[in-house]
């Protein structure tokens, strides 16, 4: 049979989709080109032989504590996960989030928590989400494949301001829709590698809790960012506002694909009985992929024995290696772009201190268009600040910045890398002034 | 913050998943009693040592062939799969379905396949799924995930009746509703354990194709079934009207939740551009999981590299085991309720060749209350088979059958089991008559 597009789901034929497919499709036309562009974890540290060792770990593990050995790999196993004691111990010890394993779903990596988040919190078309802006495209997917709206909040001064989410909760009110939750990176954001200082932490919570307003906080980044991290919005929440998401992706490694959720909300349904929100996502969670991987569990929950939870100790030789990326590549765009001629030239960007991306301002739209030649012409490629925005190219900080990430590259391949790119940007403005 | 069910998404408190809960919840009260309720394969003949001589087979194969060898494990992979031309010569050499790599979409487990077919192909609240009854929990949770309308389709005379299709497709035109797409599961149904004959299959397709029905073809009993398979209805589909859905969670193992569809139905889009049903799917895949975990994916490619492809060769072990433990329940059933006074005892059941699962007829409502005395008095547990209706028990069948699961159990426990639920029967019967 052959089916027409316009008789399919109406989401399908998606923008942010097509420009993330140019992307793909560049991508593969030129091998040659240095790439900013995917926001991969190194894999140099990575051998397979740690994995059957950790899994060996876990195994002898449950043996120790009289648990089947054999089903801990080869069954289905809980809806909501069967490392969720090893999780709460870890965030406990080495984030200091202290959440019961009973609020603790494990999914199929941070995008299966979203969707499970989403699609228990918002209840109907009066529901919106707010997003920080620019946004990771996954929360984007998420709601749309939900059928969500989005408000999006955007960034200023290089951070979200809490002021602004306040505005944009009394703004969505006046729409007569329910700002039901928030949805922010606070660490090293992908895109826009900002960080939330602590002052601006307290607020969005006391925020929050003002409004009823749930925060999602997504954390991929924080154990390979900066070493001095701030507390986790969830370790500071004291009144359960905070649904926390995390993933082992960028700790563990990304092939596992096992995410997790904190989700100690209390609900009370007919009669007084209550549950947990952790609940309620777990029987979503059964109708999407039943359970995460008892594999992946086990790898991971190797992973977490071996350093008696402390993933921030085994992930520092990444996170130095980010850091190092980072300062590589802020140094090169300092001697490419001196101080003197930065604001003539209409080139700027943020100093983060680790983690995998940066944002670049240009003096010219960043569009596909400027992808294509960046490509072409001059071997380097990036990713448009325009695809993080729910509403696209909207505003011209969108449309004139684009998204560095340096995580994937070596040294030598950053500095090339950046000249390049310098070269592009040079050209562009001149072409952009004719 | 405190939350209310009435504020959260509404199908949150689901009669199914609450009936499920009923199930569970008496397994764990009675850890003695067997149980004849849980769908979970034998796991007698699994090693640890073999998933990971698999991964490492997997990586000597990209080696061999000069592709990355570490990012097959550790990296993200492509969203439709890292393995689908494995998955694709596999079931070309087994099965005889014949469908390009590109139409292969590897999903986590049969579940999220099925989460994709609906989310892609329903298009509005207009767009119906017809469903063979009594039917697969799964597929009743995917629709209630997204909204989606389900029409069952009662299976009669221990089969799903063609003509029974028709005729629904017909009653729901009338009732202005689109009949979009049929799940059925041909071979050893979860929960009936029934089987469709070649002619109904031969039928089925006709209706399809005359209709424009899509079938969603769900297929994981095939290799561990009666050892002679019919041909898969993909495997007839000369018309690109059957999406087939398959999992190695019985073949290989559950705890890798590695399931694929095969959608190889051309789309076409503005402007005349075509793309396959399976690219479609994939962008929703970008949204829920963004890809299969590449570790899972490793050891199935693994496993089928091992055996050229042939899983019903590695399958064959556990099939005979489960034909054994078929024929072994069959017995004793005939043994307890021989054909003389079976009638007047209101007792009877159906004979599939292999498989996981049998219907029983009882002469009295197998309900919550039945189970919880069956575990409590007799120690004896089985699902309801009201649990497997959308309408629940609106209907005498659904009522007075229960499901019973011979797949996890040993040939001891089998005996000793149907000794109970004889005895559980009988008691009920003559409670019944008071």
């Amino acid at each position: 049979m052959k089916l027409s597009l316009n008789a399919l789901h109406a989401s399908m034929s998606d923008p942010l989709l097509d420009t993330m497919n140019f992307l793909n499709e560049v991508t593969s036309r030129y091998p040659n080109a240095i790439s900013f562009a995917p926001g991969r974890p190194y894999d140099g540290f990575f051998e397979v032989a740690d994995v059957f060792r950790n899994i060996r770990r876990y195994l002898g593990h449950l043996q120790d504590h009289g648990m089947p050995v054999r089903a801990g790999v080869y069954q289905y196993g809980p809806t909501a996960g069967q490392i969720r004691d090893l999780v709460s111990a870890s965030l406990r010890d080495d984030e200091g989030i202290v959440v019961a394993p009973e609020s603790v779903v494990v999914t199929v990596g941070a995008q299966e928590a979203m969707v499970l988040a989403l699609r228990t919190l918002f209840a109907g078309p009066q529901d919106v989400l707010l997003v920080a802006c620019p946004c990771y495209v996954g929360i984007m997917g998420a709601a749309r494949l939900l059928d969500i709206a989005l408000a999006p909040v955007p960034e200023r001064d290089g951070q979200l301001q809490p002021a602004d989410v306040e505005a944009a909760i009394h703004a969505e009110r006046l729409r007569g829709r329910r700002p039901r939750a928030l949805y922010v990176v606070p660490d090293h954001a992908n895109p826009s590698g900002s960080t939330m200082d602590l002052d601006g932490r307290y607020r969005l919570l006391e925020i929050a809790a003002r409004h009823e307003l749930l925060i999602l906080e997504d954390s991929p980044y924080r154990l390979v960012g900066s070493g001095d991290r701030l507390p986790a919005l969830k370790a500071l929440d004291t009144g359960q506002d905070v649904v926390h998401i995390g993933s082992y992706s960028k700790t563990v490694f990304p092939g596992a694909r096992v995410g997790f959720a904190l989700a100690d909300q209390l609900v009370t349904g007919v009669g007084g009985v209550t549950s947990l929100l952790a609940d309620e996502m777990a029987k979503v969670k059964s109708m999407i992929t039943v359970n995460t991987p008892s594999l992946s569990q086990a790898v991971i929950a190797g992973t977490l024995l071996a350093c008696d939870g402390r993933l921030s100790v085994v992930s520092e030789a990444a996170a130095a290696r980010y850091r190092h990326a980072m300062a590589t590549t802020l140094g090169e765009l300092d001697r490419r772009f001196p101080a003197a001629r930065r604001d003539a030239a209409g080139v700027s960007w943020n100093r983060p201190a680790g983690g995998f991306f940066l944002s670049l301002r240009v003096p010219f739209d960043a569009d596909n268009a400027a992808l294509q030649r960046s490509a072409e012409e001059f071997g380097v490629l990036w990713t448009p600040m325009s695809y993080f925005y729910p509403d696209g190219a909207a505003d011209v900080t969108a449309r004139r910045s684009i998204r560095l990430s340096v995580s994937y590259l070596e040294q030598a391949q950053i500095r090339a890398g950046i000249g390049r790119l310098a070269r592009f940007i040079e050209a562009s403005e001149r072409n952009d002034g004719e």
